[in-house]
């Protein structure tokens, strides 16, 4: 295994601050983060599948040094919602805990937008920690500062822009990722091929089987690169104005399966993954990509155990859904398409009609 | 009356944008407003008692060119929760409310901080504009951009630094201000004398009963001057690393009375007074007020109405609350404290037996 790869990371430039992103691997998590804890006082935020396995090292380790307090939420994305984000609040007052607070999210993108939110929210603002411990939170939510809740009607409607101190990818974490969880991940890998760099596209074709063996060193490549990639997009568009939009594609039909079918059911990968598809499928019949690009898109996500057709949702259905997402500017739905492989663009014009075809090849 | 004093205002400088404070009399709030509105869509989130006086024109005049929605809480400090926050979000998502939406406060502080908070974290933060219709509201959160909620355990103790597009401030809204409201307003136009200017401190002292006589001119200059002192300290400081600190002067004490009594039951502004009594007091224990400041502190808090003595609460729930605060850092309470008449200082360099003195003279 390549362990040059390793402990290198990058470092992310955002307008509050910069903070470094630590690609690693079997690492003691406390030693990694404790540089950036600010004061005596940190609570951990984790589940209650993630807990069992790492909480008990980075609980012990960081209280030798600091006042240590945990707050382990349910797992599943039907638990990002206010009842959870109050349990953090509870848990924070319980200990009197106050502004020198550190959160460290420990676990997946569930519990990073949570803890994130939290942080962004308690007393107006506190300093937090991500260790992702799947691979769709370590290439997606360790750049960008997102951070929220579901509403019963919508996806991430609640939330903030909030940058971590720093963020630990301890890559060994993914040997305990079941592997649907791991393919779920693989899907936003493909999206950054597919949405900005056709060469990488390549190297996913290659390396993909390597990838679901758990090769590490492979792993933490494609983490690094995804990382890369979605940096250059936020540094140009923190707050999400222009070109970091392009990092939605497939999110807007993704939520509209995820919002249908119940939070948790379809897990957020497996619906970008779907919904890739579909977006590809309405730039093909926009003339921009060939049925060959789409049958390519359909090979790679399958090679990588993903699905490529969506659930049976009616079309009216699924278009009212839509009038949702916050894409929509001003009444018009907007969407990410594909100008070719590997060049995305958020557009509003395109034939309504077409999107009523894509959506009606799902409906039930 | 000097209108020349109207439709002058200020502008506030802040990391994110400027924007102005509007102070003006009778006028059309819709007018006003409509500049400052970016998109389309327009929530309204008022309260069942400021409603009745002032939603009807504003709702009106505003929908023949927006899509205008209303939200309409109940009104009371005890409603500053995430049940009203949810009123809020309810009403964007049954509208299909995007990232285009303004939302406007209309309404005293409570109202102001929800709306901010609702407009900070609804789809990670959309436009929002403030019309306080009260003295306490127009002084105070006017400036600065603290929005959020009340936990069961503390006050503000979840929200956001979010600033509003504008701020309009129609004084003659006070004229429809219950007296009591007025003088807890009043409360914090005392405090800006206390903590920053004895020049100011005098002027009140001739002012007062013009003020509670509703002379809107001298209103409007009380207000123009605290929206200065706080711009000053904000532009300072927007994220109350420290010389902001000192407008919680009277805070401390007075959050541990509207926690221990309950929301709502003693006014915020009240609860201030009474709180700045005990800084005072500690104060003049410390030995930098003499016997005479504390009671001419008294009595230009007594010439507005307002009260000097704290409820009986028992000192060790005193201290117990004192510890949830914001300003607590490191476990170690901190305090406003006057040096002189006009000289604030942000310090944990008390005598806790001074301060315990000081609590246990309200000691049930």
């Amino acid at each position: 295994m390549a362990t040059s790869l390793f402990n290198e990371g990058l470092t992310v430039h955002t307008q509050s601050h910069d903070y470094p992103i630590v690609i690693t691997d079997q690492c003691d998590m406390a030693e990694q983060v404790a540089p950036y804890i600010s004061g005596q006082q940190v609570l951990i935020v984790t589940n209650e599948t993630v807990a069992p396995l790492y909480l008990q090292q980075l609980q012990e380790q960081l209280a030798k040094s600091y006042t240590v307090a945990v707050c382990s939420l349910p797992d599943g994305e039907q638990y990002k919602n206010q009842a959870s984000i109050n349990q953090i609040y509870d848990a924070l007052m319980a200990q009197h805990f106050n502004r020198d607070v550190t959160l460290i999210a420990l676990g997946g993108g569930v519990v990073g937008d949570m803890a994130g939110f939290a942080a962004a929210s308690f007393m107006r603002g506190v300093n937090f920690i991500q260790i992702p411990t799947t691979l769709l939170s370590q290439v997606d939510s360790s750049v960008g500062g997102k951070t929220g809740i579901n509403h019963s009607q919508g996806k991430n409607m609640i939330g903030a822009f909030w940058q971590p101190q720093m963020v630990l990818a301890d890559m060994s974490t993914l040997q305990t990722l079941p592997a649907r969880e791991l393919s779920a991940g693989l899907a936003e890998v493909i999206k950054y091929a597919l949405i900005m760099d056709i060469e990488f596209l390549e190297w996913l074709e290659v390396n993909l089987p390597a990838m679901l063996a758990l090769d590490l060193a492979i792993l933490g490549e494609a983490v690094k690169r995804c990382c890369e990639y979605k940096a250059d997009l936020v540094a140009q568009d923190e707050r999400e104005a222009g070109v970091r939009a392009l990092l939605n594609f497939g999110h807007t039909f993704g939520h509209v399966i995820e919002t249908h079918e119940g939070y948790g059911n379809w897990l957020h990968g497996e619906a970008v993954a779907a919904g890739m598809v579909q977006a590809a499928e309405l730039s093909q019949k926009m003339g921009w990509l060939s049925l060959d690009d789409v049958a390519r898109i359909k090979r790679v996500l399958t090679l990588a155990n993903l699905p490529v057709n969506p659930p049976a949702i009616a079309t009216d259905v699924a278009l009212n859904l839509m009038g949702h997402d916050k894409k929509v500017k001003s009444g018009q739905i907007r969407l990410i398409l594909l100008k070719s492989l590997g060049q995305a663009v958020l557009t509003d014009d395109f034939d309504t009609q077409l999107l009523t075809e894509v959506l009606s090849q799902q409906a039930g």
